[in-house]
């Protein structure tokens, strides 16, 4: 299987926010690539990725960006395929507040498909449910792992009986 | 072509904003269903609608809603299928931050691709994006949107310089 | 006495903010239950407890969640029972406004009963003053437990005397 | 049937916005009062108000105020009732941001029950499924008021369909 | 002298902030209690407090309380002395702002002089001024005091300048 | 009787929410001066206007402003007398959080003695207060208004028994 | 004299704003050009203007944008010039508090001068002020636009006079 | 080379943060003095910095400032020079918003121009880029600077790369 969804962030810093979308793509079977793309200090670089994206072979794009966050909006502007923002709360970033707003508020016609703050994770498992739109097997991964979130949340049920924690509903 | 789209919003007074992803669905040859769903009044609907959503062919649910607006994330809970938010600015919201907060902040695992504030437009072009990551019509239609979204941002420098404008640039 | 309380969570890590609950309705005399339900990773689960909670004797469902907090609106679309929300401070929270509004903003005809940031504590002397409008004992217990709170007040009035705060009032 | 429930508000420039709470309550047959308290302006009323309310017979009042709003919370502080707070939007509010915050945040020990901006319906129907707790026709009022938000969905559903909009769903 | 100043406060957690005030005062010569009175817990000791104050002899109330904070509001709504309102930043705060609005956002009619998020000791220098307006020495203290803030910047002027940071203006 | 309180504000567009101060202080029977006073467009004017505010036998200074509104906090930074800061929601404002956050949250040192959002009229009570605090004749008017807020109440609670609103409290 | 300030927006559609910086630049005698550049819509003319701005004699760029308004700070990007960003309160804008954000926060190594919200006559005169620390023409200009805003003051000093308002200080 | 840029702050305190303002003015070529000014405990000394400062032969102010941050606007009413404000995240601060909103939403004709909170660095980088468009040499290095920060990226390119993080872009 060929690459299809780009990681991409400001920053290596970001790094230990965005390894997470890596982490989950793998776990649920989708190829990936991951680097480091500046809207302020590479422009032209990132011009260029948003430009090869499609003819790559890319499918999805996943850009991570905190404060005046412009990554995910920029690539959005220039290549037709969809584009994952994750706004991350860096260091004087106002509460998440400036990451959240400039990638959530695109003008008409240039959609960025944003999740919550440090979601890398979620981001991961959109651009999953994205690919797997046409990839059974993904898709069926996908819906594996959902699956498997309600036999986690039931485990912690019984955790909570065994602390002493009665219901009479299970 | 079937129905790959579904549209559901949480009552028909929110159809003014949401009007706009079908508009666009359909300039884009992506065919859709629109319905209401609500998450508070019809919760068993809700989950009859999004338990079937794959198995009927959908491949993308765009659902919009207000204030603590819970649709979009509980679609997301029960589909593996990507869910796109559009927080609606309804009348008794704050501002819509309520809307934006509820569609967005989605804990690890469930994510909803969140689009700006009334960006049903929006919506309905990322919808198209993902479906074009697989049919290539799809992919070209959105291709070209973007192309004329350039094209109508030169008639409007066209404008400028008509009003007396000058500009050393163009 | 029969369980007249249901206290749920999204996820056992909240039980550290939600035990305050419990710990409260104990020292009131309203006998309750405690246990895991989360709205995005058991929707059904989610769906049959709220089904199921009246004829199961419950008056009251305490309710508490993070970020996109939808567990308490849910459970009270579903049921008619009065529904406490507490919104919780959960780590990726854009500092608790997510799960305040997600909570508090709920539609025409859903209302939820919405107490502080992490107030579980409150949440729990909320359920006993509604338990208490018909059962003599707690309502009463409510009463001492507020005379109480005016006993402790005055403790730390004296407190104050003995550090050396002098005033002319007492 | 006795009044159970007491609708306080600080001025008759709010009754707009509470009247909602009146009508919803004589539609699910709870019989109430309604008058002007201050906090601000008839303190001493407000603390008597409080004092006697339950002697009265009441079990529940509903407290609606705007700005710095400290009619619920201080009639919270006084009375074991059960104390539901509606913040209102007036007319130098900070977009009703002071009036949430102001009834929401109580401290530990004395809860307020607080329901959406401006959202006096809910408060009403909020005080009848407390009322119900132990009032099986009141009980029901509710349960049938609920499965009749879910009728009007479906109309809405309809009208849709007449408009034109298809879906596969229904 | 007699005490001029009443300073008090929700709790004597609030000590930690609100000491600035006593400490500020006696510097500038001002004669002041200090006690807990909660509106939430001792809401009568509170109305108490406000209407015995002026017959008391005090000229200013400085009243400190975070989350809804209602004691400065409820203590300038029963006495006609001017009351001076500290935002607390208390545990459970959102960050301060349920403290500063619910302080700040007062009617018309019911003033309070609201001072910066936990600036007890300008709650202090405030009284003071307001007692300087008709005692001398006080009001020659606080101009005092006002110039010793001049020198210690210049202080600090030349702090900078052993650092080795030049400048040209002084 | 001498002026004692001085109104100024940034531009006389701040008129229609300034002179609410005028009309009270005239209501108390407080002598006032009214005149505009830019921190911005003529500081030197404000720097001579404070510094000669307490010989000239001003006792309190009411200053309103708009957007970042410097014109209170930097005469209290020069004039040793209190100063009421009144927040204007001019027309640019970020809903008034900007003037709102200018005004209040002074440094330790210099204090702004705060009131609502457009509060004038506040600002022109809390002047009259101060006033009172050694002029028994404006003490005893600000107590006698104060009186008259509650008998307003009064009439309101007689508007909703005659609207058909009963209660069993009056 | 060349033309040394480039204005530019991302639509047509803020010209009502972005006049205001054309205007005064006119009016301190600083020559500007203006046109339509869209971040968004057309990414490719957004680096093509960046890149040859300095070589065409540009010296300062006024970039006004809304929403998640990227404008100023990817040109702030490419060009070494700079960069005065215009917050512009678009009709789905969050009270603009997305603009300011979006221009305001960007990251180390890449500035954009923010000025206030709309505030295009601000970003005109902050222009003039950056060209005039080498032109004396236009440096004096700016200080006579300044000295002018003084007399305009004076001006409505004495229109409140004649409307009645005393004051002793003129 | 003369001074050219003075950077001032309210207190030696905010050292640690404008600091980097002096860094890379000095690593840009670019004379500057730095010293103590407070708008509120200094303002006859602010309003000579600020009267000043053209004469003294400077062309560029850095103010630093926190909370209540009238220091950059008050400097603005003043000189004609451009101004740049850093709004700094003091101790007692909300935040970061109070400081942010009181240096940015100046009203007409005297903009401040504000950079990112606690963005001292850009400061530095926006009053060197005013400088360098005069002076070439100075222009040049801020162009240097600008493609440093490309390759500064690329190497952190090379990082990811070397931690096994594949793309297959570069």
């Amino acid at each position: 299987m060929s690459i299809e969804v780009g990681i991409i962030m400001g920053s290596d810093s970001d790094l230990n926010v965005m390894q997470a979308a890596a982490d989950i793509l793998k776990e649920l079977g989708v190829d990936y690539e991951l680097t480091v793309v500046s809207a302020h200090r590479t422009p032209l670089r990132m011009v260029e990725y948003a430009q090869k994206a499609k003819s790559r072979g890319l499918k999805v794009i996943i850009a991570g960006a905190g404060g005046a966050a412009h990554l995910p909006g920029m690539i959005a502007s220039i290549t037709p395929l969809p584009v994952i923002g994750v706004p991350v709360k860096s260091s004087n970033s106002i509460d998440g507040w400036d990451s959240v707003l400039s990638i959530l508020q695109m003008p008409n016609g240039v959609p960025v498909a944003t999740v919550a703050l440090n979601a890398a994770k979620n981001a991961g498992i959109l651009a999953a449910q994205i690919i797997g739109t046409a990839n059974e097997t993904v898709g069926n991964n996908v819906a594996d792992y959902k699956s498997n979130l309600e036999k986690e949340v039931l485990t912690k049920v019984n955790n909570l009986k065994e602390k002493g924690f009665e219901n009479n509903f299970d």
